[in-house]
C-alpha cells in the first residue's frame, strides 16, 4: 500500500508498505484523513528513533470487525491487554504498549492502519472528516481537566499558540478558566470563540515584557521548548499548577528552588480519553477547523510534512484516501 | 547579646548582637535549644546571601505577651498581617513574609528571638526541650501529607537518610506509608520505630544497583543533591508523585520527557504545620531524640557547625540559654 516512511530521519512516499495484519481483537481502517503534529516532525528529526509510517491523528472508515463500515476516531496507545493498567481500561501506561505511528505500530499517514478495536470510537454525523482528526490533540488539551482540579485554578496561562496551545485555551474556556494565551501570534486568539487575553513576549528568552507575578493558577506549557518552563515560575502563584503538556527534545537546566519555595506543583499530561473530545466536536463546543492551515494528497505528503515546518503554520492535514 | 552571626559566609560568635525589638503582636522568647539544619549550613555558605543570626529549630520561654512564662515553639514565617495569604492564616506564602534566621529576620542560634504571638505554640510538658527542637522539621515532613493524598500513594521511596529524609520516613509511616529508604546509612532504618526496608546505591551518580523501575507509588526526595530527581523518575509509577523536600543551591540539568510521557507529578514542598508536629511528639508517635549527633554550648557554636558539616553527623544541638 501507499504511504510515508521515515527511516533513520528520512521521510519517504512509499507504494511498497505492508499491509496492517489482521489480528483477533483489532481492526483495519481506511485512513481517509490524517493530521501532521509537532510530535511527527520531531520523530522525523530523529526523535524517539522511530522507523516507520508516522501519523496518530486520523480518521477513517473502519474494513472489518463489530465496526465495519463506520467512520472511526482511534485512541493511539495499543496496550499489552493482560497488566494491571490495561485491566482497568488504561492502556496509556502499558508498559507494553505500542503506540500508533510513534512506537513500534504503523500510523495514520498511509492509506490503512491496524488498531485494537477497543480503542476505535465511532465519530458523529456532525463532525466531518476535518474536524475528527482533532480528536486526539483535543482528547490531550481536554485531559488537563482529569490532571489539575481546574475549578480551584481559574486564572489559566496557555504559553504556546500552536495547535496544541490553542486546543488547551478552548478547553481550559470550556472548564470555566479565564485564560491568557501567550506565543507570538495575537491573531491567533480570535482562533477561539470567546477570544482570550493575549500576552506576546512573556515566552521569549531576553522577555521585552514580564507577566505579573503571581498571577496564575495555573500554565500549561504547550510550546516544546523546554527553557520556558523556568519563565513560567514567576507567573504562577504560590502553590499554583504547571501543566507539562509538550515533550522536549532536549534536557533543560531548571533551578528546582522555585518548586519548594513557592511550593509549586509541575504535573506531566499525554494523552485524553476520545470520547470527552468527540462529545465537544459534535456539540460544537470546539471548532477546530480554523487551525488547519493546508491541505495535501497523500502524494503529497513529503511536501505536506516540508510544509508543516514552516514557521506560523498550524495544522496540515493529508487526504489518505483518493 | 550572645549569638552566632553570619556575613558573607563568614561565621562568627558575637556578645553585641542587638536585643530583638519588642513589637505589637510580637514575642520575645529565651531561647533554650536550637538546632543547626542542613539550610543553616547552605547559608554559611552563602546560600541567599544571608546576613545576622541564622537559625530556625528552637524551643525557649516566652518573655512577654500573653505567653510570658510558657515553654514555646514558633513558626518561621512572619508575614505581613495584611496580605490574602496571611488572611487565610498561611504567612508561609505571604510576599513580604520574613523567616526566622533564613530571610530578613534575626534567628534562633542567640540568646532571644522574636516572633510574632501569633506564630508561637506552648510545648507540651510529655515533649522536653530537644525534643521540641524537631518540631520544625517534623512539620515540614509531616507537610507531605498535605500536599499528596497518601492514600493512593502507599509504597514510598524516601532519598535521603539525613535528618530531614529519617522525619519524613517517620511521618510517611504515621500515614501508613509502606517506606522504602535509600541513603548511604543502613544502620539509620534502625533509628525508626518500624525500621524501614532500606536501599543503599540507588542514588549513586554512577548506580551500583537500581531500584525496581515503576514500583513505588511516591518518592520524597531529601537529599538536596539536584541530580537525584533524574535518578528517581524510573523508580516511581506512571502517574505517581515525586515530593522536593529539599532546595538545592545549584540549577541540575533535567530531562522533562518522562514527567509527560509518563504522566508525573513533581510536588515542591517547604514549611508545615506545628500543631500536628507538636502533637506527634507529644504522643510518642515521633521519637526524633535518636537523631542528636551532638550538643554545644552557644559559646562553642562555630565548632558545633563544623561539626554539623562532618559527613554522617545528623542533628546538632546548641544551648543558648546556660
Amino acid at each position: 500500500m501507499r504511504g510515508l516512511h521515515l527511516d533513520c530521519g528520512i521521510l519517504t512516499l512509499r507504494d511498497d508498505l505492508p499491509e496492517p495484519e489482521s489480528r483477533t481483537d483489532w481492526t483495519r481502517v481506511q485512513v481517509a484523513v490524517a493530521g501532521i503534529c509537532a510530535t511527527d516532525r520531531a520523530l522525523a528529526r530523529g526523535y524517539l528513533d522511530f522507523r516507520g509510517v508516522p501519523g496518530h491523528e486520523f480518521v477513517g472508515t473502519a474494513l472489518d470487525g463489530p465496526l465495519q463500515g463506520r467512520r472511526v476516531v482511534g485512541e493511539i496507545n495499543a496496550g499489552c491487554g493482560a497488566c494491571g493498567a490495561c485491566a482497568t481500561g488504561d492502556s496509556r501506561h502499558c508498559a507494553q504498549r505500542t503506540v500508533l505511528g510513534i512506537a513500534g505500530l504503523q500510523g495514520a499517514l498511509a492509506e490503512r492502519l491496524a488498531l485494537p478495536t477497543a480503542n476505535l470510537l465511532v465519530v458523529p454525523d456532525a463532525v466531518d472528516d476535518e474536524a475528527a482528526t482533532f480528536t486526539e490533540p483535543l482528547a490531550a488539551a481536554l485531559h488537563v481537566a482529569d490532571d489539575v482540579d481546574l475549578a480551584a485554578h481559574s486564572r489559566a496561562l496557555v504559553a504556546g499558540d500552536g495547535k496544541l496551545g490553542l486546543l488547551c485555551a478552548m478547553a481550559l474556556q470550556l472548564h470555566g478558566c479565564e485564560v491568557t494565551l501567550a506565543g507570538r501570534h495575537p491573531e491567533r486568539a480570535a482562533l477561539l470563540r470567546r477570544p482570550p487575553a493575549f500576552a506576546r513576549g512573556w515566552l521569549e528568552a531576553v522577555p521585552a515584557e514580564r507577566g505579573p507575578a503571581d498571577h496564575f493558577d495555573l500554565a500549561v506549557e504547550a510550546t516544546g521548548d523546554p527553557t520556558v518552563l523556568a519563565r513560567l515560575l514567576p507567573l504562577v502563584r504560590p502553590r499554583g499548577t504547571i501543566v507539562l503538556k509538550t515533550t522536549a527534545e532536549q534536557p533543560a537546566e531548571i533551578d528546582l528552588g522555585p518548586f519548594v519555595v513557592r511550593e509549586l506543583r509541575l504535573v506531566g499530561s499525554r494523552c485524553g480519553r476520545f470520547r470527552p473530545a468527540l462529545d465537544a466536536l459534535a456539540g460544537g463546543l470546539v471548532d477546530a477547523r480554523g487551525l488547519v492551515s493546508a491541505r495535501y494528497p497523500l502524494g503529497d505528503g513529503v511536501a505536506a510534512f516540508q510544509h508543516a515546518a514552516e514557521p506560523g503554520v498550524l495544522e496540515v492535514l493529508v487526504r489518505c484516501t483518493a
